[in-house]
């Protein structure tokens, strides 16, 4: 009977457990993957540290990942009405449950608010089966929705840009960036350099990169920023740079994508009179800030939005421009490093310590190879 | 030779003087007008105190005001393309010199931030001339908008809703209400009254007031507040009770008019997942407030706007508007009392102490008949 | 064993049948109605006479329609999270199995052009059972979006609004009225007359009725309309009668409900330079207009919208409007009779020679009663 | 004394003149520039043939053109705040005496409608001055506003892009173009090169330009366009391959740039349900075109807008866009070929018979040379 290996947080704080599952059984409507890439990013790290409230831990992380259908039960099909097969390359939607029959589904018109919404890799209990992509074998639930990785796009790209580059998307349709306008964003990890390359395939004049860790503004500045601004400036100085790249009115977007608290009130600063701010960096409790409501808001006549979460269509259209666009823009490169699963705890560390902006596993190569 | 008495702050926090103004000669251009009415608002006060910054002093008090044309030379027209004449009763938009030649004008398209531009009663020194509204003549320079009081909109009813009437009208259009959508207005004083009426007028569903006031929230509930809520319950117990008339979820949208800023965070409490804030009591610097980016901002998929000033085309719907609304809500009933220019330092000691929501000064009562 | 009358249509242009259906075992999830009303629109006479594409008679027509629930399998809830059970009084969504994995449903977010939905009364066929309101009782599939009519709703508003009301809330809300503008209504059949209502709701100002039939135009009065346009007039008289309206401007937004395709260009005409106009009365074809680009588009600088079909969203705000407003606006009186199922041949034909604005059919009298 | 040469239409259909216009005096805050490029495009094709209403003839044509300033009066400045001098090389906004006071300017916000405006080498006399480009001076009246070509912009970039990349760039913002949508551009001539290039720039997915002549399909491949399709293939040849290349579901945005009515009704059937559609390619009056509401506009839940001319903002905007992304898209090659002054008369017809996508007119090489 085959059975498969899957990396799991047995609880907050303690290490990572490499433990088999047996193969599932299929209800109709499933599918298992062979997993060929899963990632390790910042919300993994807080998984680790039991900082995420209403874990079902044991969980086997790894919310985005890209695998191959291995078996499946039932006719399937894509959002875009093609029929998945077997062999078939594909990632998925890591949120599932979305109810289509509550409040916020169906009049707020806000499906990340719904609250049946679980999401592989965080909300699913190792317990209820391979809904993790730290694993040989992913379990798609009937009604999981997968896509397919086109030729044009590699899975490299793909699992490059990962969850931050559909963050990065919502974020940047809330900007409604236009031509030519300036934009700064404010931290660059994953989610800070998708929204850089964003930005920068929209049309962006100025696209400015802030963050402490040089590597990361080296990098952000191939991903398409004009300018980058380090955090060893003191905040004024940033300010005054800002200024100087903008007539002296500041950017007419920021996107906070730190997850430092400061960088909001900063953000506020930064940018200019009746300019927008998207707040997308904050989905962990990282504390308060103080705000100024007269300077910084009322008289600003500012916009500013909080981003939670992603809808389908975020994930279907990421797909999409990075098929488009991926010769363009390096995410291919942005995990510094490919580890394999056994050594997942070297990459678990190595973005906890930011000595890479996001890592990436790689799973089942022989298969990969075959497709 | 005419003169005229105006009421002036000499300084910051001394007493109103009453001087003598010849009776100035007419630009081409420009007109003069025997007021009729002008108010007492907060902003009087802070002015009185020195509170705002760049205030020329010695001035002339008083933004909004009502007069009938005494003069005026070359022919002038209004917006709709009406010709002004003498002996017109009319209304002027305060705000002036916006230059229409900015980047603020011209490119991002809000007037209210332009630099140049400057506002009756507040910008202007008393050395410049008449160009107050505490006073019994009121000198409109060239190019100030000046627009009929229509004959089915009581004077009383116009300066009744007065400066706070249109600030209110940018922030609800801010709002974008929908029908049945449910509204809290944080703060009861002329802005928020008016943001209550406005809202009750648009179809919104649930409109609460909250202030802690009594009288204020009596007033409130005659404006169309559907509920009201007393500061004297804890910031929690409004909390539940905002819950509790909302299935759960908190309002569609707040606005905030209390200048005070706390009720910046709890306006981002008391909203929905997804809802919108509107931030329109800041005019002053009354210091700052702690908010929780991950809580209040990026979880809650909020939208916050910062609303400072207004347009020309607030000023002249909102006369439309309480020209065809007038009757069905109060306006003509929110300032308390009416007061003579000389008793004009007690209407500011009635809106510093808050006795009164606001206050009018009423001037040249004889012409106001003869029209 | 119980079974019911249900009025059916068995092919176009043939006469009303009533045929018995038996009580039909309810499926998991699913639930009986004792039908208390259903409405008569003009969608059924365009399915008497075969003029809508793809619909599988026999059927049995009524899409919007109240109920008192009867039968029950299993636990339901509404959409605000409120328990379902025997002998509530509700209504339900007309439109059901959208299906929520497709581009429309989840990427272009337009569940209205999802090709998976049907429709209560129009796209089920009377084989598949007692899906329409022209019967004792109707089946509710599992899944079908039930609501509750709410104590301070009576049953004969909410029907009186009916489909018309849920379309006109779509409509109204594309249009984005702003307090005081102004707006024209072409047609005022049931969708029309709810416009009227909604504008007048939102606080617009001028709001204008044109239609051909006296009484119509007398009943838009009473929904709010300010003026009334007859069809009598000339088209270039009614573009006079509009311009003296607006200022010579015309109006801020025109909301085409008449199903005529002249009326299309005749908004393009009425409105003002920089206006908008939804479409919305074009449920079926009815052939063709002549539209002068240069002048009613380019020139017009307008914006022009069509509006198919509605989302759960309308519909569940539909009832708290109603619920909310139904005092002050006669829906109510719309339908000028109720008949008897037996009598619904007279009821159609008073809709289909527009003697009646709408009709309503009323069943199981002592079902009502007794709630 | 000083004279400069320009070229005149002296009424429609008559051959262009050449006419001595002495040195003009300064008012204060004017200026005097010394053409260095000025555009011949459809307009002045228009213009020639009488076909616009309201022209002063005789007239000196030339709307957008470039300048070095050979003399001023008074301090001016741009509206970047940047101070002017002698020497500087600027373009400047054509349209002019936009009221600023008038219902369009203030109330609805539109002021391309504003009743006051007038446009540089259109309806400005030749008998009020040297008020077009095709003239070796041009004067700049009081307030015209002028803009530096900044050193990263050449001026064959900016002047090749001309007043077609201006009204570009409004009908773009009015498309609100999302990362990987999928555009139409109908017509390949100024404008609709100009929509290829910065709906390109803007991160569109695919970009399909439709004209009927080969060269201009061929540039707008340079321009950005992913695909092209000549008009020799039918209509509905046309429609099927646009379905190919979006899954069925035709395209998110079409931009009608051709000026042929039927263009407005192949947009409507191109486009998705629920996508937009902009019309900015009927600026004369074309003749009309037969929409058919239900299948185009209703059931389409399609967006229409017209785009009549354009706000300084977009011109301002527009200088940026070429100084950043001139280096990427080949503006500068769109004007096939650059004409002496004297032989503006071939440039006409090289615009009139369509061999070139436009024409550009150079003067006083030795000036550009110098600075």
């Amino acid at each position: 009977m085959t059975s498969y290996t899957a990396a799991v947080f047995p609880r907050p704080n303690a290490p990572i457990e490499f433990r088999e599952f047996r193969e599932p059984e299929l209800e109709p409507g499933a599918a298992l993957l062979h997993t060929l890439y899963s990632e390790v990013c910042g919300t993994d790290v807080h998984l680790h540290h039991g900082k995420l409230s209403g874990v079902p831990y044991p969980i086997i992380p790894g919310h985005v990942s890209i695998g191959v259908i291995a078996k499946m039960r039932g006719k399937l099909k894509t959002v875009n009405g093609d029929n998945l097969r077997e062999g078939d390359v594909v990632t998925f939607l890591d949120v599932h449950e979305t109810c289509g029959a509550c409040y916020q589904c169906l009049v707020a018109d806000q499906p990340t608010r719904c609250p049946s919404r679980k999401v592989y890799g965080i909300t699913y209990s190792a317990h209820e089966g391979l809904l993790g992509g730290w694993s040989e074998a992913i379990y798609m639930k009937p009604g999981v929705k997968m896509i397919h990785i086109p030729k044009e796009l590699s899975a490299e790209t793909f699992i490059g840009g990962g969850c931050g580059l559909v963050t990065a998307l919502h974020a940047v349709d809330m900007s409604r960036i236009r031509l030519g306008e300036s934009i700064a964003v404010l931290g660059a990890g994953p989610v800070g350099q998708s929204v850089v390359a964003l930005a920068s395939l929209s049309g962006a004049g100025e696209v400015v990169a802030i963050d402490g860790v040089q590597q990361r503004l080296a990098f952000a500045a191939q991903m398409g920023a004009t300018n980058t601004f380090d955090l060893a400036h003191a905040r004024v100085d940033r300010l005054t740079l800002a200024r100087s790249l903008t007539s002296g009115r500041g950017f007419d977007i920021v996107i906070e994508a730190s997850g430092n608290p400061d960088a909001v009130s900063e953000a506020l600063d930064l940018v200019r009179d009746g300019g927008r701010v998207v707040v997308c960096g904050h989905y962990t409790d990282n504390g308060s800030v103080d705000i100024h409501p007269h300077w910084q808001i009322n008289r600003k006549h500012v916009e500013l939005r909080g981003c939670w979460g992603s809808r389908y269509e975020h994930f279907h259209r990421a797909v999409e421009i990075a098929s488009r666009f991926g010769g363009e823009k390096p995410w291919a490169q942005m995990a510094g490093r490919t580890y394999e699963l056994a050594d997942v705890a070297s990459a678990l560390a190595a973005v906890a310590n930011r000595s890479a902006v996001k890592a990436v596993v790689r799973l089942n190569p022989a298969k990969a190879d075959t497709d």
